[in-house]
């Protein structure tokens, strides 16, 4: 059986290479994005899993005649040797030392006047203009327009076409009609005549459309083109039903075939379109470009969708309400299984969780795979268990659960490390200083043209102190009953963007101990006003997230005064908004995890 | 007499536009800034001031055949109220709503085709760029080689020209044959065949040469030419005595006469030149261009000489003691004066500073004018009292003191607000949380990309919390025996250059109450390695300043536990490392004023 398994694989890269000495290829590069660009994608177009038999969520595979190699980061060199594992690929483990990029390695292997395959859907205009540039180098040319993995997969999954619903205003808080004409202010004020939207989230967040398309993110595979007196929207067929096309019809929306996208856009002509580089694939660029003057720039909506108006605020609010108690109800319960000695695994947590969550009407779909780790696996930043390979939970160490859910009310993400039975001084320090740099960014008051970057320092600054960190950002956007991960506010050092009020992000440090055990905290903030005096405005965070922290693994002593004020004021507010959603026991239970420190 | 010297200022405007007349200038803009855009500049080239009467460090002045007009910031609207009168200047005040640029202001009175002058030695290469662009959309011409104002001078003071010494190793720490080495190695780097230096700090860094020439900054005006087997000196005729030139000789740096640098540069030829479009004039610049590439792009030497070697931390350690006794030893006499009822003006105190530092060998001079202010005038930022304009100091409230010295050992630049007798509560608060926030910044653990827009939240957070702040810089980079203001290192929000191990930065939070009072302390920090760990290297700051806070302002409530810990030790070793070099009765005041709090 393994030997055959084997044989299938490796039988694929032969494949390849018999279709590549017909094409003329001599070399192909394959991207693990969609039409869109997008962070997570169907099962359609997993062309590069196909090829490869890696499964993780990034990865490049680049084949040449007599090399292959997948490069992907640290988050998945274990499951990826495990699966590379006679496939024939080599596996390139990018962010290591000399490790170059996929692009620089198919240019060093690609020789004098030789030619590159890339499917140019899969590749964003930011990508594409790197990628030539290279190449232009190597004097080798980019053959674009040919899918040539893609042919070979006969089984291939037809593209995902669910219905697209309407987000009704008191969800949405703006129509469809205002949100129209906000952008098409921005498309004057940029002087152009149309904008093509390929990103995902940013064609539901206008049109007021959610799909269940891709996994964990609601929204519906297509593209809108946005005219000053129409939309053009290309979605699959049967995605929008009659009732809704006449709903969109009134504010001049009109539904096309999302395979007939291509051919209309090399037949718009003589106007000035608005693309952004970062979403746009090549494709589209390439087809728009005919007879078009294309600009190439971030897509306004990216700013107007991260400034949640006030019902979105209001609605987020009540969304982490249900959210806090389904957590607190697992958690209650979570504990109370393995403190009875029951055999509880990570996945048996995470249904756990879903189990609680569903008692809501509001709940959709987990917002991204809940990461449940238990001791060391939770030092292994996205690990994810699975049905099939879960980690027992022991009554000692630290669970780590980092969650999300979709809901109407709006998407939810947060993290904490509970302690399952005793944990050693050392564990305890080190959560306490996790706490106080998470509190201490919650806590910023800050000026209106703050950076994700200028507060950065505010969550690391007690690990710093030990020379300790934690390697990834300390916040990202968060959207609106949309992508778990938004633009453009992101906290981590360098981000230039600034803080406007009505984005929410995320803040959550950490601190891993690799083989042993790992802790990360997190709230979700939304920015807003503070007051405003001589010196002009001042912005501060609200804490959307509703859950209390271990009180078990705290040391109070290692609190400034100011961050334990913040603490207990914190876990009164918890215990204000959750306990009245609760029974009596619930309530006894959270009474004690909320007491004054 | 009044009447007399209001007809004279009027008269030198008169004259101009006559001169413009016969030149065919429809319009002269006349900077500030001297041939090597220096901050300070000396007798000679105070054209602007000449023409307008103000005397301001600051300011641009524009004239038309019918419009006149002088811009200047907030530091010297009052000044200039005063100096402008009847002189015809209409006052812009840069930095108000609506005021435009002096350059668009010249643009914007110019007619199509109409002609500007302006002396392109006043004009570093980057503002020149801007006053292009905005006369190409005009339409309108530049005429650079003319100084029209210049000519009109009839008195002008000559250049000055003072000896130039040579900073022996055991200052510099680095010796000047390896200096050059250093710099030829970046100019190999950059591909480029010589390097044109016209910043005086630059040179005087390179060469380890110093002089008198510009007031406050112990430097030579000079260029230099850095070519890969010699370096061409261009300085004024008798700074340097056979006996150095002989020195100089020996590196192969040859000294030529400064009148004849733009005539030779002119004759320079195919060669690929770097020079610095911050402080190359556009008159070298267009000399260079003329058989050259020239390549715009900062001097490598900005960032060599911002990282202080082990000798230049090492002396700047022992430069501060000498400060920081002279400080004590002034504050302690004019507090005691002060209580006594003596008479005492802000100029008084001014030179009582100056009176314990010419006790030390090797002090040279104020390294900027002392702002020693008192009450109110303590809110304005840049206030400097001078021999016929000081406040008397009253037994209460605050006196602010910002002074900073040139030594042998280096340079010095500190603040500490007084209080001269009783402050009241709001005072204190105040003091304290500027306190507060300088500790914050001065206690940050950092990683070695960062830059100093990251850690300014550090210093402005207590403030931002009561929606207060200070219209200023948090910190700036402080040189060796050179400019008290020195690149690339800077913290303030949205600065972008990272701290390198050895770089010496200002940590100088404050608060004004206009009408009031004000307050500022500052220390300098030196950035320095804090250790190593499986996270990377980590880095901190060691404070250089030594004198002690005003304890009797200090709200010790308001106070973290790990503030007071750094205070508290702060001043303990200002005990001792300034206690050794002071009498009993210094001793005995300097404990009282570093006690625990």
């Amino acid at each position: 059986m393994w030997q055959e398994v084997i044989l299938l694989k490796d039988e694929k890269l032969r494949q390849l290479r018999q279709k590549m000495c017909l094409a003329g290829a001599d070399c192909v590069v394959v991207y693990t994005e969609d039409d869109h660009a997008g962070e997570y994608v169907g099962a359609h177009d997993q062309v590069r899993a196909f090829l490869t038999g890696f499964t993780g969520s990034a990865g490049v595979a680049v084949v040449s005649r007599d090399k292959a190699a997948l490069f992907t980061d640290g988050r998945y060199f274990l499951q990826a040797e495990k699966q590379l594992l006679g496939t024939g690929f080599e596996l390139m483990r990018q962010g290591e030392p000399g490790v170059p990029t996929p692009e620089e390695y198919a240019c060093s292997i690609l020789e004098q006047g030789q030619t590159l395959f890339c499917d140019s859907t899969t590749l964003s205009c930011t990508k594409a203009q790197k990628l030539m540039e290279l190449l232009d180098k190597k004097q080798a040319k980019l053959i674009w327009n040919r899918d040539i993995v893609g042919d070979m997969w006969t089984q291939r999954p037809p593209r995902p076409v669910t219905p697209a619903w309407e987000l009704q205003p008191n969800y949405s808080g703006e129509t469809r009609k205002h949100k129209l004409q906000r952008v098409r202010t921005a498309m004057k004020d940029a002087s152009c005549d149309m904008m093509a939207i390929s990103e995902l989230n940013d064609v539901a967040w206008l049109l007021n459309l959610r799909a269940n398309d891709v996994p964990n993110t609601p929204v519906l595979s297509s593209f809108a083109l946005v005219y000053p007196d129409k939309v053009d929207l290309y979605c699959g067929q049967g995605a929008i039903d009659a009732n809704l096309a006449q709903k969109l019809n009134t504010d001049s929306v009109f539904i096309k075939n999302y395979n007939d996208l291509y051919i209309e856009a090399e037949q718009i002509n003589g106007l000035c379109v608005l693309a952004d580089p970062q979403y746009t694939n090549y494709k589209l660029y390439s087809c728009l470009c005919k007879n078009n003057q294309v600009l190439l720039q971030s897509c306004p909506i990216q700013r107007m969708k991260a400034q949640k108006n006030a019902i979105e605020q209001d609605n987020m609010r009540r969304c982490h309400e249900i959210e806090g108690l389904a957590f607190c109800r697992f958690e209650k319960q979570l504990k109370q299984l393995i403190q009875e000695g029951n055999r509880v695994t990570e996945w048996d947590a995470v249904e756990l969780l879903e189990k609680y969550r569903k008692m809501s009407m509001d709940y959709i779909e987990p917002s991204f795979s809940s990461i449940v780790g238990y001791g060391e696996n939770a030092a292994v930043i996205h690990y994810a268990p699975t049905v099939d390979d879960a980690a027992l939970i022991k009554p000692k160490g630290f669970l780590l659960c980092d969650v999300g859910g979709q809901y109407l009310l709006g998407t939810t993400d947060m993290t904490r490390t509970l302690a399952m039975g005793p944990v050693t001084q050392e564990m305890k320090k080190r959560y306490t200083q996790v706490l106080m740099g998470m509190i201490d960014l919650a806590e910023a008051v800050y000026t209106p043209n703050t950076t994700g970057g200028a507060l950065d320092i505010l969550a690391r600054g007690p690990l710093f102190k030990e020379q300790k960190n934690f390697r990834h950002g300390t916040g990202h956007g968060v959207g609106y009953l949309l992508s778990v991960h938004e633009g453009p506010n992101n906290i981590r050092p360098g981000n230039q963007e600034v803080f406007l009020p009505g984005m929410i992000t995320s803040d959550e440090p950490g601190f891993y101990q690799d083989g042993e055990y790992g802790i990360r905290l997190e709230i979700l903030l939304l920015s807003k006003e503070y007051g405003e005096s001589e010196y002009g405005r001042f912005m501060c965070f609200e804490p959307l997230t509703l859950a209390p922290f271990e009180r078990e693994a705290i040391c109070k002593e290692m609190l400034s005064a100011k961050q334990l004020v913040w603490l207990n004021s914190y876990h009164q507010q918890v215990y204000n908004r959750l306990s009245p959603l609760m029974n009596q026991e619930e309530k006894a239970w959270l009474a004690e995890w909320c007491q004054k420190i």
